[in-house]
Parts: C-alpha cells; structure tokens; sequence
C-alpha cells in the first residue's frame, strides 16, 4: 500500500468516527426527556453553556484571526537575514506561510467543532441519563456513555481527518505543527477556562450554599446552582476534550516530524514512517470501535468496573490489531515494541494513580484518618503523599521513555521515533478514554437534576451510583493523560531539535552551557507560576460570585423561601467573564515567554527552556492532580461514616482539604500540559524566525 | 605572596576568628543570670538541649565512622578495573582514601564543634537576654546579637582552618572534597533533624495546649513547652548554622576544583585560582569583624533595622576590601566583577524574599483578607503567591549567574569558575549573616523565659520587640542563604565535570540523549519526595506528642493546676528519636540513590540526575520557605489587628495557613539545599568510583 493510500485509509476510518459519533447523537437525543420541571432545570444548563461556549468561540475566533494573519506574514515576509533559515523558509513550500496559518486555523476549528459536538450532546444527556434512571442502571448509564462516547469519536474522527488532509495537500508535517498550535490554542483556553469556570462556580456555591446558608449541594434556591452544573460540562467535558484533543493531535505530529529522519538501516521506510502516526491512530480507532461495544452493565454490574473493563479491552484490541498489521505488512519490530511499551506503562501509570487516590488505600485513609487532628494536618499530609505519588509516576515515564527507545535503536530506528511513537501508542485508544472520562460529569449533572427536580430517592441513588463509577474510571483515565502528555512533550522536544537541524542550526543543549542552565531555570520556573496564576483566578472570582449570590439573597428574600426564582444567569456570566479575562496573563506566558527566551538567548537556551518547563510541569501536574484526588476520596470516606461521618470535626478538616485540591486538580493540574504542549509548538514552529533573529546566537 | 602564604593567611584570620567567638562566649557567659526561678526554667531548656545534641552527636559518630572506614576502603582497594579511574586513583595521592576520610571525619568534626559552641551559648543567652531587657532594649540586644556572633564567627573560623589545612597538607582539592562531605553529613542530620524536632513540638504544644486546654504560648504546664524551646535551638541554632557551614564549605571547595582550570590566557595563575577562594575567605572575615561593630541599637532604636545595617555595611566593607586587594596584588578582573556580582543579587534576592514576606506587601495582606472566606482559601492564596514568588528569584539568580559567568570569560577566566567564585562571595560575609540568624531563636527562647517566669509586662514587651526584629532580618539572610546555596550547587555540578575530566571522562549532558533525560527527571523527583518525607515525619511525630500530653494531663490533674511539674524530658525525648529515627530514609536518597543512578545508568546521566535536582531544589526551597513565610506573617498581620484580630473567624483561618507552612519553612525547605549539596558531594567523590564500575557507560 503506498504511503498516501494509507492516510486515505486513515482518513476513512476518522469519517467512520464522526460517522459514528453522529449516530450516537441522534441516537441519544432521541430518548426520553422528561417533564416540563426537569427540562427546565436543563434548560437552564443548556442555556448557561451555550452563553459560555459563545464568549469562548469569540474569544478563541479573534486569538486565531490574530495569530492566523501573524503567521501567514512572518512566514511569507523576506525580512530573515540568516541564509539557511531564509531559504528553509522560501524552499519549504511555495506557501508556506498560508498554508500555516490555514493549518492553524483548522486545527482550532476542528477542535472545537468535536468540543461543540460533545457539549452539545452532553447537556442534553444528563437530563436523558436522569430519565433513564427511573428505568434502572443500565439504560441511565448507557445514554450517559453513549454521550461521552459522542465527544471522544467525534475528536479522534475530526482530528484524524484534518491532520491527513493537510498532509495530503502539503506533504510538509512541519506545516501540520500549524494545525496542532491551532488544537493548543483552544485547548489553552477551554481548559485553562473551563477549570477556572468550574471551581469558581463550585466554590462560590458551596461557601455561600452550604455553609452560609445551610441549604444543601445542587439547591435549586442557590443563585451559584446552573453556573455550578453548567461548569461541570465546560471544564470536564469541552476543557477535558479540548485537552486530550490537543495530546493526540501534537503527539501524532511530532511522530511525524520524527519519522522523516527515523530510518537508520532502511532509508526506503523513511515515507512510511512519517505516515505510520496516522496508522497507528487508525488501528486504535478500529480497536474502539470494538471496545466500546464491551462497555455494558448488566441488571447488577458495577457500572465502574464495566468503563475500566472497556479501556483494558480496548487496549488489549490495540496490541493485537497492531501485532496483525506487523504480521500482514512487516514494519520495523523495534516500533512495535515502542507502540506496546507505551500502552503497557500508561495502564501501571494508572494503576499508580488509583493507589494514591483511592479510599481503600493507604495515603486516601491516612489522610482521613489525620483529618481528626485538624485541617492543618489534613492539608499537610494530603501535600506530602501528593508530592510523594508524583514518584512511581516518573519512574513509569522513564521506564517507559528508554524501553521507547532502546527498542527502536536495537532495530536499526531513531530511539526519539521510538519515545514518539510510544506516545502515539498510548493515545491510540483516545476515544475510549474520552468516553468514559465525559461520562463523569453527565452523570453527574444527571444527579443534580434528579434532586434539583425530586425525581425521588431511588433516581437520585442510582444516579449517585453512576457518579461514583465516574470517579473511579477517573484515576486510570488521569494516569493514561499525564503519562501521553510526558511522552507527546518529549517527543515535541525532540521535533524542536529536528526542525533546527533541518535548517542547518544543530541543537545543543548541554547543561554545562550557562545559557542553556539559564534557560532550563526559567522554563522550570514556567509551570509553577503558570498554575498559581490559574488558581489564584479561582479565588479572585469565587469571591466575585460569593458577593452577587449574597447580594441577591439579601435583595430578594423570596429566593430562599423557594417562591423567586433566583438570577441564575447572573452567576454564569460572572463565572465566563472571570475566566476568559483571567486567561489574559497564562496565555501570555505560553506564547510569548518561550519566543522571548529564544530571541534573548537563542536557540540552545530555548532548547534547555523547553526542557526545564516539561521536567517541572509533569512533576506538578501529577502532584496537583493526585493531591486533589486524594482529599477528594478523603472527605468521601469520611462521608461514608468512618472517622465520626458528615458534621464530625474530621469532615470539616476533610472539606479544607478538598476545596484547597478542587483548583489543584480541575483547573492548575490538567491545564500545565497544555501550557507545556503550546509553549513546545509555538519554539518548533518558530524555530526558522527565531534562528534568524535572536541576539543569543551572539553571545 | 605565595599560594601557600595565602593560606597561612587565611588560616590566621581564621584562628582570630575562632578567637574572637571564644572571646564574646566569655563576655556573654559572664552576663547576670538572674534569679533560682529564671535558671530554673533555663535549665530545662539547657538540659533538653543537651540530650538532644548528644543523640545526634551519637547518630553522627555512628554514621561518620561507617562512611569514613568505607571511604578509606573504596579508595585504597585495588578492584577498580578502568584504566583511567584506577591510575588516577592510584597516583594523586600515595594515601588518598585515608586522607579522604580523615577530612571527612574533618569536616564533620569541625561543623560539630562549632554547633556546639553556637548551641552552648544560646542556651546560656537566652536567659541572660531576658534578664538584661529589664534593663533596656540595648543590653538585651548585645547580648543575643554576640551569642549569635558565637556561632557565626566560630563556624567560619574551623572552616578555613579545616580547608587550608588539609590542602596546605595534601595539595589536592578533591581530598578537600571528603572535608565538605563530612560537613554535609551533620547538616543533614543536624538541619533535617532539628528542623523536624522543632516543628514537632511547635505544632503538638500549640495543638493540645492552645486548642485544646486553652492555656496561652509557653505556658510551664505545658508538658511540651520546654521541648518547644529546645526546639528552636536544636532547628533554627544548631540546625542551621550546621546548613551554612555546609553551603560555605562547599561553595569554598568547588571554586578551588574549578580554579585548577580557570586559567586560559595565564596559566602561571593557576595555583593563584586554586587557593582565591581561600583568600575571599579570609577577606570576608575582615569584613565581618568591622561590620559586626555596627550592629548596635541606640535608646530609641529599632533592632530589626541594626541587624539589616549590619549586613549591608559588611558586603560594602567587603567589596571595599576586595577592590583595594586587586588594586594590590593586581589579580583577574573579571573574578572581581564575579565577587562583586554575586553579592549584590544576593542582595536583590533577599529583597525579594522580603516583598513577599512582608506584611506591608500585597501578597501577605491579601493571604490576610483571603482569610476572611475561610482557611481553604487561605490554603490557596499562599500556596499560589509561594508559587509566584518563585519567578523573582530565579530572574535573580538567572542574572548572577550569567553576569558571572560572562564577566570572568570576558577576562580570559573560564566562565565556571565565576559562578563558583560569586558564590564564595555571596557567602563571604556567612559570620554576619549567621548572627542575624541565631539571634532570632535566642530572644525568641528569652521571651519564653520572661513569660515563663513572669519577669513582668515592660520586659516582654522588650523581648517581643527584640523578637519581632529577628523575624524582619530574616528575609534578608534566607535570600542570602537560598541564593548561595543555588550558586553554590551549580559550581559543585561543574566540578562533578571537572572530577570526571581530570579522570579522561568527558561529560556530556545534552538533554536529547535518553539517560541524561531519565537521569534530570529522576532528579527532579528527588526533592519534592525528599521534603515530603520529612513533613510527613513532623504531623507523625507531632501525633506521637499530642498523645504524650493528653497522657500526662490525664493522668496528674496537678500539671493543670500548676501544683504539679509535668514531665518536660519525656516529649524532649519524643522529639529526640523521632526526628532521628525519621532521617533514616531521606540520608538513604540522599547518598545511596545518587550512586544507584550512577552505577545503573552512568556517569552522563548521573550528570543529569544532579542538574534535575537542582532545578526542582532551588524551585520548592524558595516555594516552600517563601509560603511559610507569607502565612506566618498573614497570621501576625491578622494578630495586629486587622480583619478583626486574634479569636476572629480570619485569624483561625489564619492560624491553619501558619500551621501547614511552619514544616515547610523551618524543616522541609532549608532541608533542600543539604540534600542537593549531599548528592552533589557524593557524585564528586565517587565519580571514578562510579566511572569505573558502572553499567550504563555500556548502553
């Protein structure tokens, strides 16, 4: 099969996955939704994230039109004085710079179609999901996953499809580096603002609500309710994809970029290689296709045990899929071994997480147990075994990173394709993943619509039921995004390196060079400052929205008394607008710091930027998550009566910790791997200007 | 002069030194000591004090014996089998392995016996502090201010002593290399040790005395109050003068093994560059002996401001003097403008530090009115402005280093050995900063023993003024201290080079290769779990306390009444062995995971293992001591009045942030920098060792 009959392969796989994705839609909207009251309810979700999606897709449209034209020019301009990087840049392609700049459009564009699909779908789930629950567990939890699925098809499908097209069209991968800025562009600013959007509401809500006022969670007297339910869905479900939207998208193309100078002993390959990414994310489409039929619950199954017996299936699928294509077309061993090492250690990574984060483990029950002396301690112990967990983690990723590499280098490949291709193999079954990791907030909006709209106990339980598999399928779907995350970042490392090299600038990042240890220092620096700036947002505008909710109780007291019907409206404008305007700051850093570094102190200093921004920003991001998921579990735990239960001195000590790792794992954890995956992009795209410009080469 | 002239010299300054702090024990000793009751109380702490010091004195001699034998083994063996690494072993020096041990056992015994002398004084001054303030703020604050000056000028004084000795006998600055091993070896003990001692007790006194029983701070029947007092000696006396002494060595060392290559346009300096460090040395005592006479407080002077004059008119005596010795002797440039660059962003940072500690600052009154909305928020608020206030001082240290670096290559210095000579000169000036520090302890023990044995309310008003001060002054030397150390662990990184160099083994850490990657992020692990270990240690040990207390109340109601003495020896001893016994595992990565990640994957990534550490070191020192600040500091602000004072729903919030930062700042984040220096240490001294026998130089 020649090398462009296999993009076309892939892209007939991604039309099967929108394809796909569509049916399920329609299949979903079509169920049952309920009475006037609870359409409502979601009425006014449905409302309150459409009101955000509009402020992000303005906010996203005027950032790409911006950068868009900023691309097309500087690409196109002839104002590059260093002679190789000038006629890269004139070589390359005879329009380059518009190319670039369509790529990068697209990519923003592709991202949030799949983002728009998956939201859309998923607001209108939870109220079907809620419905379905007076049925039993399984039809609720088949609508729910069946939306989840939506988002997670429709992604892969999209991004398949666009990446294949470009490629097609231009032959240049470093030009498909556009489409994947365009995928961070809006991944920066849907997850970034999204999380800030969510825990802004929930904080908001849960300060005034239930403990000011002492109404309890999902009240529909709280002004803070919608913003709250709806930051479930812009956070969890169009951040969370944008996210991982972003992961599959520049993981594949750095493969790419890699694969051109992958071959070793077969130069003949050297087509196939930099197609090969788009195999691989062909075989895991096919391989989801299949597992998402073994995700199933029976009349008494565990809803949580059925998602994570659908990721191991799938991934199962995956290796053998791929081991039969090695078989049927004979590609290099060494990039097998590299594909499968990556899936492997992406589940133990998982495994990982759910020790430290989950309740029937030792840190979740320590952490609770030592709730009893106070929130101080709580919080102390929670940060310790948080700092602790980011441990077997890394062991995981270097593990997983020189398997990557020693495989390919034995097989006479590049060991960097090798890790490359490692990542590709982890976020292969990325629609799996996707899939159950949207269910979570669908399900549990489905619980906050049931009580908001007293559905009655048993809905409410069952819908509580599902929400709790959500959490569980979390820790294993967490360790797959951080570890792909690791992997992707170090291959867009190297691709940074590959696109100098191709302009005769080689990289030399040795740390005993003071401006590479310069460099190195900053970029570590960039992860720290970038989630305290995301979490320092949270407060700032939780304390905005605590002022309107108290406002509005004090200016219409019928609101409590249940006969007013509270401004709902109000709070998730405060939530949108606090958010977009807080992102100004972190997405400055992200695009212009690393161009910064590179024209201050050239091109090896940007390198060893690079560098020290990935090594801080995995460290941080599995601490931030794993801390937030621990004190999460803590207060769970103790919810279920041990340590004294609900109201006990240790609760209150629990809910501390709690709220202070909400920020941590919703919105600073989750967003520092896009912060890394931009700043990455932003250096390898503008490589060639920042070769020809920088100060630092004269030093 | 000759080189071994200058080190007569620097020994002699060092033996006035050595003097000068014999000669202010006297004076401080001969103060009036006050009454039966006062000494009473004294002599607890005194007692406690002593215990605990011949506990770790136990441990250390256990510890240096072992290490010593087997340094002595290693390198007289005739196992080594690479050529390279088995001649140089073999022809340095006829008796290297037992030179090797006898300056580790050195290095060790001289930071010990100025501890001591350091630890002796403040017990003794604590108590004469308080007695003197009854007669004015001014006699009381020689007294604590030349008990400090004990400590300083005694550290400094065997330091030089110990170095110039050992190299006038052996003539090999990597022999000098066991003496800062030996040094590292107690501060590792001492610093992590005493700072969980201390911490322990901090938290368990307030928690049961304080929350529980409602009796006030230093209360005598208190079962942990003595511990408490204790505590501040053996953490922020004992503990961190172990640290300094540790940072100066080491500073001191590396720039002499730097110093044998510095030469490029006038080799005949070489011998000259070796011993400059030396020289900077005794320099700095010169400059500390002057400026140690302005540290005084007039009749209606302000303390805190006399401790900050006498920092900075020492480091601009010092830059004085350094200029007028190059006006004489006429040496490099470009090392004066290193000197000089090094103290002036130490400085700078200190004045960082101060921004973000300072209660007349944003960021510690914002943590302050975030405190209104409950201590979660508080939680977040510090943690983020920690996080931010990363960046200042990176930009700080960034600055010096290339400023160094630059400034000595741009006078035909290797650029390497500028950085490790501004660190030399940011510690130049240690005896000053070093009584700052242990003042502080000191009048805070004084008003303990005011309040203790009721000296009435002029005189604790005096001390808590004295008091106050400290924690002013403190700001600035942990700027200073942080910043050296960071300076100080990048030249002991070039001199791990320059080790293998001199062995035929170049080094070459260039971030693509995938050891040295594996190698960074497992070194980048090392320091969060590191301080994770020891927080966890503190809210364990301090669980152990609480137990203690509640124990003692129950079973003699007289403690309460104040008819009955509680049992102060037994929570003294709790905090003992709690905190030694809690190190076992943090030395076990100190020295053992170093030469694990070196004998499995190399001496190239055992670089990158070093660089990783430092970078994420340098990160959570400043994070962690930074947000321990801001809290404590947030919490006095809160005290003073604002946002309704002390028993304010603000101030218990206020309270939880003081408690979570107290481990960070008093144990887990000076601890880092020890731990960094240890690594570092370790890798130096057995980098033929490692180069010899390794597996990873075969993949």
């Amino acid at each position: 099969m020649s090398n462009n009959m296999w993009l076309v392969f892939a892209m007939g796989l991604g039309v099967v996955s929108l394809a796909y994705a569509l049916y399920l839609y329609a299949w979903v909207n079509r169920q049952e939704a309920g009475g006037p009251r609870e359409q409502a309810i979601a009425g006014y979700i449905q409302e309150g994230a459409r009101a955000y999606l509009a402020k992000l897709y303005g906010t996203l449209a005027v950032l790409v039109a911006v950068l868009g034209v900023l691309i097309a020019l500087i690409f196109s301009l002839d104002m590059l004085e260093t002679v190789q990087a000038r006629q890269f840049i004139l070589n390359a392609h005879p329009l380059r710079g518009v190319w670039t700049a369509v790529a990068f459009v697209l990519g923003a564009g592709c991202s949030g179609v799949a983002g728009y699909l998956g939201m859309s779908i998923a607001v209108r789930a939870n109220l079907r999901s809620a419905v379905a629950a007076k049925l039993g567990l399984n039809p609720a939890f088949r609508v729910a996953f069946y939306a989840g699925a939506v988002l997670g098809l429709a992604m892969v499908g999209t991004a398949v499809i666009g990446i294949s097209a470009i490629f097609l069209l231009t032959g240049d991968p470093e030009i498909v580096l556009g489409f994947s800025l365009g995928a961070s562009a809006m991944a920066l600013l849907a997850k970034a603002g999204g999380g800030i959007f969510t825990k802004t509401a929930d904080i908001a809500a849960d300060l005034v609500g239930k403990v000011e006022v002492g109404i309890p969670e999902d009240d529909p007297r709280n002004p803070a309710v919608i913003a709250d339910n709806v930051g479930d869905n812009v956070g969890d479900v169009a951040g969370m994809g944008a996210d991982i939207f972003d992961s599959y998208v520049a993981s594949a193309v750095a493969a790419m970029i890699l694969g051109a100078t992958a071959a070793r002993t077969d130069p003949g390959q050297t087509g196939f290689y930099v197609v090969f990414p788009l195999v691989l994310c062909a075989v895991g489409m096919l391989a989801s296709f299949i597992g998402i039929q073994f995700v199933r619950v029976g009349r008494n199954g565990k809803p949580g045990a059925a998602l994570n017996r659908g990721t191991v299936v799938t991934c199962i699928i995956f290796a053998g899929l791929a081991t039969l294509l090695k078989l049927l077309i004979g590609f290099n061993t060494g990039v097998l071994i590299a594909t499968i090492a990556g899936l492997v250690i992406a589940v133990l990574i998982g495994f990982c997480t759910d020790y430290f984060t989950n309740d029937e483990r030792r840190p979740v029950q320590q952490v609770a147990a030592m709730s009893k002396s106070g929130s101080a301690i709580t919080i102390i112990t929670g940060l310790s075994y948080g700092l602790i967990s980011i441990l077997p983690s890394i062991i995981g990723i270097v593990g997983a990173t020189l398997a990557a590499y020693f495989a390919a280098e034995a097989f006479g490949v590049s060991g960097i394709y090798g890790i490359g291709i490692a990542a590709v193999g982890m976020l292969s079954i990325t629609s799996v993943i996707v899939s159950a990791d949207a269910y979570g907030p669908i399900v549990d909006n489905a619980k906050g619509i049931a009580e908001m709209s007293d559905m009655g106990h048993e809905v409410v339980e069952r819908c509580d039921t599902l929400d709790s598999a959500g959490n569980t399928a979390k820790a294993i779907t967490k360790g797959f995004a951080i570890s792909a995350a690791a992997l992707t970042v170090l291959a867009l490392f190297a691709a940074y390196a590959e696109v100098l090299a191709a302009i005769g600038i080689p990289l030399d990042i040795d740390l005993q060079k003071p401006l590479v240890l310069a460099g190195v220092l900053l970029g570590a620096t960039c992860p720290p400052v970038f989630s305290a700036l995301l979490t320092l947002a949270v407060t700032k505008n939780a304390f905005l929205m605590i002022e309107e909710i108290r406002a509005q109780f004090r200016a219409r007291p019928g609101i409590l008394k249940g006969t007013e019907r509270p401004d709902y409206a109000r709070c998730v404008s405060i939530a949108s607008s606090g958010a977009l305007a807080s992102l100004i700051l972190p997405a400055v850093i992200a695009v212009i710091v690393p161009l910064a570094v590179g024209l201050l102190l050239g091109t090896d200093a940007l390198g060893g930027f690079l560098g020290g921004s990935i090594f801080t920003g995995v460290i941080f991001a599995l601490f931030m998550s794993n801390a937030g998921g621990l004190w999460d579990n803590g207060k769970k735990y103790i919810e279920a009566g041990h340590h004294g239960g609900p109201g006990s001195e240790a609760h209150k000590a629990a809910v501390v910790g709690d709220t202070v790792g909400d920020p941590f794992k919703d919105t600073a954890g989750p967003s520092i791997n896009t912060l890394i995956t931009v700043m990455s992009l932003v250096s390898s795209l503008f490589a060639p200007v920042i070769a020809a410009l920088t100060l630092g080469n004269f030093l």
